[in-house]
């Protein structure tokens, strides 16, 4: 399962607002319109988010009429604002469009033509996908180092192949476990307001024949208390350099009660997504959407005309409560910042 | 607002499933439509429960068509069973059977004729009423002096005048601080999988002129750590002799995230909730209802047709989360165990 393809200058999204209940395919051939797919959630979760950015700043390039390099490249950087803005907590679409202007600028640099530098950009959003896809793998093969045998493993959200570029990040470390003869049952918290839980993550898990209950947010702490649950693992949206995580709203809750209860809470996302430019969470800003998102669903009014919600949709969990981050270049454990600078040191 | 009426021989009830899109009565006549109303959810709310209860079984005398006092008695005994099983988790239930078979069997005992053993159910029924009523304004002048001017208040579930004879156990102190002028805010948790939050707690506060807004579940630990939650009032379903609490799933979860941000976590419930036969929170049984109930809203499915969800009710909140316990008698204070004997002393 993929969220995306790509087609020769056209960029296919899985409409995410209607699955499981419809499979439709959106063609997107403009940056613009990426921006607003993004900004609209047709396509959600913070690496599936990054690709996408990608593969808009390589639709701004190819739909570029000019000849110039210089010119281009403004185009591109203004398409980067753009894409930037459609969402703010994500690190990984800053971190895209920032590598798409990079490779734009190391081509032009190399004296490279523009039709070129269009070829070169639509390989580096290619390189970027799958990229993450290797990521992933290399995740899912770590984390499951830590999944026992007979476990149940609850998660937040969807951090799952449709939230990235094929294989998932928490979901990428269950599959791992699974496919790996680990005999494991996954306790999925719907997560209004989206219901990411029950939509993406109970489907995806189901159609891989993994076992899967839902529950609803409240529940989480209930089956924790009653020792139903043996490890928590969930995806992040940027993790800070000191390790606090930001992720889907009611993240930190189930953080709070795992630690309450004693059980290990794991955060499974690619080394890209600690962005070395945020020293904690504090610094993290977190999107508030509109109340119309919770006041209904699909279209049905829940309460009363009249009343109002709040709607943050993401929150931060401090790093003392992180038992372990499960990256593609290792497990990182507490103190984060040293283990953070440690990677750094190595790759570079 | 009171969820229910007394009209000489038929209980109205207003159907809390379809409040506040349609404001439907529906009219009982038999012990067997009660305990099914309570069954599936016309009325909810651990008081109010109780109320619907003892006119359960006043119904049952009053359609009794024998002339004995022993067999009127057999009749009431398997009507309260009957009522009993309905809901196994709230003790209200019980407690309002067990007070109208001491009536009937005290009415007995004195030699009242079967016609008057009937009237005398009667006015037991509205008493218990009318006493719930006067309790939640008891309570609601208690709690109201834990609550500061320009307090924010978060709350679970509605344990508003719908759950109740009339004013509301955590509502009613929220009510009764409202009026007494101080200015507050409330936020009010949407409570899945049946959004009592939404439905039924914003419904009455803004009916009233108090200022609430609507957060998901899994957002209230995102409030309190901003800093933005005052204090927490609940209702309660059962309370355990040690101070445990059962009531609304998710009441738990909040319980222990407002411990960790250093906020007062209080439960308002009648007196009568505390049931000296239960020791601790493990010896109170919690419902477990159908899954449809978390993976469909008004009969629309929310995930993929196949997937299952757990369904637990209620949840259990152990004492040393609890700040304090509002009862219609004063505020109880750790150890509860204590503050209950003292209580139970003064009024023997």
């Amino acid at each position: 399962i993929s969220p995306l393809r790509w087609e020769g200058g056209v960029l296919r999204l899985i409409d995410q607002r209607l699955v499981p209940y419809e499979t439709k395919w959106l063609d997107l051939k403009s940056w613009e319109e990426v921006r607003d797919a993004i900004r609209d959630m047709v396509v959600r979760g913070a690496p599936a988010i990054g690709i996408t950015a990608a593969f808009g700043m390589a639709l701004c390039a190819i739909g570029f009429e000019g000849d110039g390099g210089d010119e281009l490249l403004e185009v591109l950087e203004e398409a980067g604002r753009g894409l930037n803005d459609a969402r703010p907590t994500a690190v990984n679409l800053s971190w895209a469009v920032k590598r798409m202007l990079n490779a734009a600028q190391s081509a032009k640099d190399a004296g490279h033509s523009v039709m070129e530098i269009k070829g070169l950009l639509e390989k580096e959003a290619i390189n970027i996908w799958m990229e993450d896809v290797i990521s992933n793998l290399e995740m899912g093969k770590f984390g499951a180092q830590l999944i026992k045998d007979g476990s149940t493993i609850l998660t937040h959200c969807n951090a799952g192949a449709l939230a990235t570029g094929g294989y998932g990040t928490a979901l990428g470390v269950v599959r791992y476990a699974h496919f790996s003869g680990k005999r494991i049952k996954v306790l999925a918290d719907e997560t209004r307001p989206w219901l990411q839980g029950i939509r993406l993550t109970a489907w995806e898990l189901l159609e891989d024949g993994i076992e899967v209950e839902v529950i609803c947010d409240n529940a989480a702490g209930f089956f924790m208390k009653r020792g139903e649950v043996d490890c928590v693992v969930v995806g992040a949206d940027r993790i800070a350099l000191n390790g606090d995580v930001a992720n889907k709203i009611g993240t930190y809750s189930v953080a709070e009660l795992a630690k309450a209860n004693s059980i290990p809470f794991y955060v499974a996302a690619p080394f890209s997504t600690i962005d070395i430019s945020t020293r904690s969470g504090e610094d993290i800003p977190i999107e508030e959407r509109s109340s119309i998102e919770v006041t209904t669903i699909k279209g049905i009014t829940l309460g009363p005309e009249n009343v109002i919600a709040r709607n943050p949709v993401f929150d931060v969990t401090p790093n003392e409560l992180i038992t372990a981050i499960i990256t593609d270049r290792g497990i990182l454990s507490p103190p984060y910042e040293d283990a953070i600078e440690r990677c750094l040191r190595k790759s570079s």
